[in-house]
């Protein structure tokens, strides 16, 4: 790929700004296919995809039984207009493929603009924009155009082309394991359905993609990471109803969606409210120095629905800038490369891998020496002339000493002191250089909620 | 009664604005009679509660020891008066039941102003209202009047005439059993031991007389009914005595006073804080579009302080609109029958009607279909062209289908969406049809306190 | 000491003003004397404290391991000054202890301006001001002025003597324990450490000495209460190696340091964040007029770093003014006599008084008629003319009896109702008196969070 890696401890600017360019290009690249949840143009994606990480793709026949849905037939387009009497193309497919409606079935024949108006979609309070409109689940065909394009058409007899084949064919679905030192395993998610949208499925698949091949250049991972370029809903109901066995290895998860405008984050809780990843994502953007909002978990939004439907109830959040529905161009023709910007796609790569570096880093410890301070001074840990405040990094050495008592995560330390994970992290590595922490051998059983309140309970004999 | 029914799916203006004219109308009959703890004024204000619900009166005799109370002498008044020199009657029990001092005993005799004024309560804050005064457990005499009548009352001996009888009766109690489906009871409860005193007592009693009929008309009632007409403390107190067996039916409750001045809706929690009662008092009031206040439990008010004494632990919180003693009219002639208007006892009509209709609708559910989200659009329940924001009624749908996972109620599941409890309710009535939900066997065992974190600990193998 | 009692029951103004003069004039009189972590200062200091208690002193030898550390050598200054050419004495300990970097080892020579610079602390932002510095774990020697004074300094020759020693001699501690009925104790420690600082450890020496001598006074205490006059840091891990065993005693604990200033109180909850010394001290602080912040736990400050270590863990919070690093004047000349004034330490002795107060009062009991209200009107504890609303004192019964379900202590009571804590115990005084409450014989079971919520999982059948 390149030959920078946006690394764990935060990434330069430059960096990043270089890093927002590639993705920014990468989407201008894909930009231009007819993406559906089948078809030619999600393979010619997944193969752009694959020459960047090393994806590996699966053909799921249509009419296979996953969960309560079935894989649905494959849906191709070869061209689709609407001409007028002169046989000019009024409505071209070949223009913007968002003029088509998406699993639109085949259809030739002509008709009187009356008529037609019943297949014709627009936005009248956005005259200028073309909706974007799909009927996946009931057979029928459309158009979508501008309001004010269809406010100058002249009546008359137009000439309607549906060249699509819809047939049973496969869904096809992205998938890279890159692997760790454990099993367990961190979800990253992302929905290549949509057709010209560039905030909207692009920006997710270009984040998705840059964060695989970041995490592929470490050699130490300690998390296994699986990643999914996946159609919407079915995508994901097929890959949980053929994988059901690998959900148990998804220890924290997100989905990616809507991260290259330049809207403040929004991270979108899992269904479980206080997972690590949950803890992690709103740590991370707290001392992140960006704008942002943190959501509660609802049934609606991206795959994170069915990965936290009540049966699986994986932990995974949603990391977006402004999320669907809430930004105007959300589902139109103005949903486009300008929409995105490097600089956000570069801010949204940044933060995604600090939520990841949290979690490879997040660990829980013993203080070897529980029974008072120990002596820092001695060990060239404390400042040897006293009567000064002390420095930061001296305060993350005594939080961490004083909340490593096997009930305390790292992630719980930094968020009752305050401190940002790095900068405990930090001082947990120094403490045991020193030999001052040791590993906790029970740090499974930990509660979720570490509060110092919780050793009232477990650290009293 | 009538002929309109006070319905379950929320009634329109027009029905509430009737029922409000009726109640108004019953306070107004029963506003002249003299009420105390006992005697002959509850047992004809009970007799006119029954003739509009079926109601049972039970006579408690005088001495009968109750819990550490005794029950009391019963008490009537024949005449009560002071005249002046000139044989005026200057106070007059005839003019108004409240210038006599509740249980004063029998006298008659003549006497000084100086000596007389001992005996005589006023207001000077509120120099024209004559104050509501008692004296039940003491054994003495005295009348109530407005400081502006005393203050023109001239020097010289005054005749005072207390024909009272305070001897061996009874203490009576009016209740209602309406039962339903099941044996578990929902309490109501109000107070009848106020004279003429319109929001203080007689709103109640009118609110719950309206209640019970609206109710008697369902055929469908899951709950049994329980309404108390009781004098207050010592009623409670003498039917907690007689049927202590009986509370361990009682799974909700209520007392209901003052509700019918134009003051917000106050609802106070029972003493257990998080009962389903007070969760769904909170819920409706919430969505009424009302102003109103929740205020906490406190050991003083209403009869809530019996049901709530640590022996019983009922879960009965109390509604009002401005509650007890926070209103300038509280205990003087000036709560009368201006004080309370047919519009607001309407609304508390209907508001108490909620309540019940969302206990009556609270249940808790399995999703038969829990991986993934099932495929609403084959079955009719989603929208067939996709693109568009979903309706308040397919997140409904989305909502309970996720949460309904056995430990959320659909209480909890109102409370989490944000939505209001009746499309909630519906939206479960459309998933049972489809066989997207069953009935939860383990219902009973639920905590109340439903967040979705709960599932964490339960949820997870 | 004094003829007075600073009592338990609220003292008058002029009781505490009357203490905060004396206590004001006590730390004058230990102002000059030169503390440090060891030496004769120390001794001298916890001398004058045993002439107004019965101090225990203890000497720990030089070299004594404690915990993670080692008993210091004793340091001792015989003189310590700069001579400038003229042989003026530039510099001079004699003039201030603080001039002299506590530990300091024996140096004598002549050296230039420039080398002797690197010496020298100044406070340049303070030019007026000596800060104060040690150099307890590193041997080296420095003098620190206010930076005018360096201004002027000329270049040429100096000669400097720091004449003390640093030779094995001993640490030492003063402690004091005032037995109590039980053998459950409330720790009280600060600090003595400090030279000529005044609010930083003379306060909370003053504020200790005063509470101790008022609780001796006490014969009816129910917890024992151990002083504790000790060096910072190194103190009290040497007191907690060589008593581990009795810290199994401490139930509650407290520093006491910068208690003279007239900032507004600040308690810093102890590491457990819920004890009943952090509830008691928030209650108190918030019924007492005075403006205050209630602090969590941070592991830096006085001795709480090492008594709520996690492997001691004790419920120890710090009571302070403003608190240390957070006024201007700390760990600088100006932390003078000037800086406490005899009314703040008056306040500070009555908060502390009113904490243990609450402590000593704390007790959960069982209504002995917990079904409906008990008749209080028959005992004397009721209004026998019913209508008007109730006095502060009635309502504290009400409460008292329904919380006390064997699940509530008084501290709860208190709490919930909202009610002063004193108010809450006299009303169980009053209870108990009637036979309406009962000792709980289960008391040490009751979880330390006692909301009414409690009894729902544990207070019903």
């Amino acid at each position: 790929m390149n030959d920078h890696v946006v690394g764990r401890e935060g990434s330069t600017p430059r960096v990043l700004e270089r890093a927002g360019s590639e993705m920014h290009q990468f989407i201008q690249d894909l930009f231009p296919i007819c993406r559906s949840i089948t078809g030619n143009g999600n393979r010619e994606t997944l193969r752009r995809i694959g020459q960047r990480i090393p994806l590996e793709v699966h053909e799921v026949p249509s009419g296979t039984p996953v969960l309560d849905w079935t894989v649905p037939k494959e849906w191709n387009v070869r061209d689709a207009y609407i001409k007028d009497g002169s046989g000019r193309r009024v409505v071209d497919f070949q223009a913007s493929n968002l003029h088509l409606v998406s699993y639109s079935v085949p259809f030739s024949g002509t008709m009187p603009l009356a008529e037609l108006r019943h297949h014709l979609f627009t936005l009248p309070e956005q005259p200028d924009w073309t909706p974007y409109r799909t009927s996946y689940y009931e057979e029928s065909w459309g158009f979508c155009l501008a309001d004010r394009e269809l406010g100058i058409l002249e009546d008359g007899t137009y000439e309607v082309c549906v060249d699509t084949s819809l047939h049973d064919g496969h869904l096809t679905l992205g998938e890279y394991l890159l692997e760790g030192q454990i099993e367990d395993e961190v979800l990253i998610s992302c929905h290549i359905c949509h057709p010209s949208l560039a905030n909207d499925n692009l920006s997710g698949i270009a984040v998705a993609t840059w964060l695989a091949d970041s995490l592929a250049r470490r050699a130490d991972r300690r998390f296994s990471y699986r990643f999914l370029f996946i159609p919407g809903t079915i995508g994901s109901i097929t890959w949980l109803a053929l994988n059901e066995e690998k959900t148990k290895r998804i220890k924290h998860g997100l989905t990616v969606a809507c991260v290259g405008d330049i809207g403040s984050f929004t991270y979108k809780k899992s269904r479980r409210g206080d997972a690590e990843i949950d803890r992690a994502a709103i740590q991370v953007l707290h001392h992140s120095g960006f704008d942002h909002k943190v959501v509660d978990f609802s049934p609606y939004g991206y795959d994170e629905r069915q990965y936290c439907s009540p049966g699986f109830n994986l932990p995974v959040g949603c990391i977006s800038r402004t999320p669907h529905g809430k930004y105007r161009e959300y589902h139109t023709s103005a949903d486009n490369l300008d929409l995105v910007t490097p600089k956000a796609l570069g801010e949204s790569l940044s933060v995604s891998l600090s939520i990841i570096d949290l979690l490879e880093g997040n660990a829980t410890y013993a203080n070897t020496n529980p029974k008072g301070e120990p002596q820092l001074g001695r060990r060239g840990l404390y400042p040897s002339v006293g009567g000064k405040d002390l420095e930061v990094e001296q305060f993350a050495l005594l939080w961490v000493l004083n909340l490593s008592d096997t009930h305390h995560s790292l992630l719980d330390i930094a968020e009752i002191s305050g401190l940002d994970f790095p900068l405990v992290r930090q001082a947990a590595d120094r403490l045991l250089q020193h030999g001052l922490l040791e590993a906790c051998p029970t740090e499974e059983k930990l509660s979720a909620d570490g509060r110092i309140q919780a050793d009232i309970d477990q650290g009293r004999p």
